[in-house]
């Protein structure tokens, strides 16, 4: 807390109006939520947040006495006093609009606003949340509100890097990166950022500074891409909280894979890729593949089952896949950046199982085995080992 | 949490609408303030409020969770939702005005209001606290706000008695006592009922009912004098918390007593009692004694022994001493009730030290060692022992 409070007002007597955002403190929204799951298993939603968000009040009370105690001046601000506005889908909110007279007003009085995260409120005053980790997003969208020059987002690491370095120790920090490049990086599995919060810098134009806070280095720059040079391969991520689920001889009629899929939607089951290809059975009909996370494997394998009878085909399941994707925006305009790709895994012996491709992103589902070698090929492949002279 | 949950449902049951006012849970308060402590000898008194009314923010999620798991409905409602309007005497403010809508359009739709004591906000949108045991005060405005029927204040003893049961045996308990006699018998330390929430109750005419939250028998109701027939006395009260000051041989000239009082006013030091007397010392010197909290001794002897010796006066402290009071409406119209307590403390050999008497009530300082005597003495002789039959 002392650290924080002397950070913001290091960042204040160099010349800045200073909001800090807050998250609770270590363990006490899993203090707060366990009290509530003694009482019931799955607690009103509305009270959860009015509970949950008392975690960042304590914070942001905290923090503002440390940096009086400093000899500087604070105030802290909750949800309901900024006014940050959201719709009403509590314990996962999202901000519709935040108003910056209060905040304007406080950091014009050379006070440092210290802001309450993760909270807001809806149109009838209730509290809401924004679900876990949604302090970055009250950050990036507060910077937004007030036009800040930058958000500063600490964490505990330094930035974000071309890969993960517990894999592959040649992985670089990266210096400065496009919100598309983030976004595929942060929900294919490299989780520095939340996604959400990426998505309102970008439609913003926040320039994020991805730092830590245990020291002064400069971290990862995450802007448009008006201010990079794209590089044809920014990072590479990984993915092993999917699993693969095959419905092999599908009779192959219109409408049949629209079924399943339609089945698996009203089961909130999100699916990620999807490939449907002539059967291995032959003759009319078609096997069809796609992953869904590890962790809806048993409310598929409910819906898939009866389904699959119904449509005379077979299901098999995999867990034991990763999915692997480069990420750059100069895909965009470099020809052959997949036929790279492939060869580079193929040389090692890697089978790819199926593949997607995105604008900026190519992702192979291979075995999870071969998880550390596909990541190590491909950084060394795309020269992410070696410091480049564009993207900087 | 369970236990209180039941009794609001039960009630709801019985056809009321209902409004609950809940206070942290044991202990929570102190963790919080000793957070800010860890920070500051003088914490900021707004962080503090912000701080600290998470503890019945807290409370009101949970209690109004555990009705919904007992298949009632229930809704939290914090000081900026109910809109309890305060000034902004942030760590002791005062309620202005509190808005009903919100309470009304939530029992109206039968669920029951689960509202966090102890806090409000200003105009400014800040939070403030009421000040500790606050809890009680809310409830009371609340339901002066909304026209309640009744505001029962549960709490660990199961009414209000005719004097401390702890140290007189046949103390019992008051079925119905007025506004004016709790007032009294609550500043002067029978703490059952906060002063200022029994001054609210007073003001708005809402009946409270001083009851004990571990079972369903009725305890003490405080209603307005109309409904009572007058008993002569209805309660004695203790207090060991005050100190006796003299000042011996004071110079008798106008503006000499004034100008002592006036000094400990601006050190915020409350005064009792005030007696002034010709002096022991004789000649046109004057003596005057007075009674102040022991807590507040050290600041008295700051101010009053640099003007004892202007004033060419000594200085006198004495903090073995109580205040012994009786409490009645019926003591207005009665004469010879002053003779009857001083009889009966001489008649036990107890010196009187001084008297302070009000419309409904008579004081004595006695030395501290006679209290348990005084107490038992005067409970019997104003026939307290006895179940009255007025009073009922």
């Amino acid at each position: 807390m002392k650290n924080v409070a002397e950070r913001a007002l290091r960042v204040q007597r160099e010349g800045n109006r200073v909001v800090m955002i807050v998250s609770a403190m270590a363990g006490e929204t899993n203090r707060l939520l366990g009290m509530a799951h003694q009482i019931s298993d799955v607690p009103d939603a509305r009270e959860m947040d009015s509970l949950a968000s008392t975690g960042e009040q304590v914070s942001a009370a905290l923090v503002a006495m440390t940096i009086q105690k400093l000899g500087g001046k604070a105030r802290s601000l909750l949800g309901h006093q900024v006014r940050v506005h959201t719709d009403n889908a509590f314990t996962k909110a999202r901000i519709h609009a935040i108003e910056n007279s209060r905040l304007l007003e406080v950091v014009n009085a050379g006070e440092i606003a210290v802001v309450a995260g993760f909270q807001g409120i809806d149109a009838e005053g209730n509290i809401t949340t924004l679900g876990r980790g949604g302090s970055d997003t009250t950050a990036v969208a507060i910077a937004a509100a007030i036009g800040a020059d930058v958000c500063d987002i600490y964490t505990d690491v330094d930035g974000v890097y071309t890969t993960d370095p517990n894999i592959c120790p040649s992985a670089r920090k990266i210096d400065r990166i496009s919100y598309e490049e983030m976004l595929e990086l942060a929900s294919l599995g490299a989780k520095v950022l939340q996604i959400r919060s990426v998505e309102v810098a970008m439609k913003y134009g926040v320039p994020v500074h991805v730092r830590t806070s245990f020291s002064d280095k400069a971290g990862t720059m995450v802007v448009g891409e008006e201010g990079l040079e794209g590089v044809v391969v920014s990072g590479i991520a990984y993915d092993k909280g999917e699993a693969k689920v095959q419905l092999v001889g599908v009779t192959d009629r219109p409408g049949v894979v629209a079924k399943v899929f339609g089945l698996l939607a009203e089961k909130n089951v999100g699916v990620d890729m999807i490939i449907q290809s002539p059967s291995r059975g032959g003759g009319s009909t078609t096997d069809v593949t796609f992953t869904v996370a590890k962790t809806d494997l048993t409310r598929v394998k409910e819906v898939i089952e009866a389904t699959a009878t119904e449509l005379n085909a077979t299901v098999e399941y995999d867990p034991d896949i990763v999915k692997v994707s480069i990420v750059g925006l100069g895909m965009r305009s470099h020809a052959g950046i997949a036929s790279k790709m492939f060869g580079l895994l193929a040389a090692e012996g890697i089978n790819i199982q199926a593949i997607s491709t995105s604008e900026i992103k190519i992702s192979c589902i291979i075995h999870s085995k071969y998880t550390e070698l596909a990541v190590r090929t491909l950084h060394e492949g795309f020269g992410l080992d070696k410091a480049s002279v564009t993207g900087m």
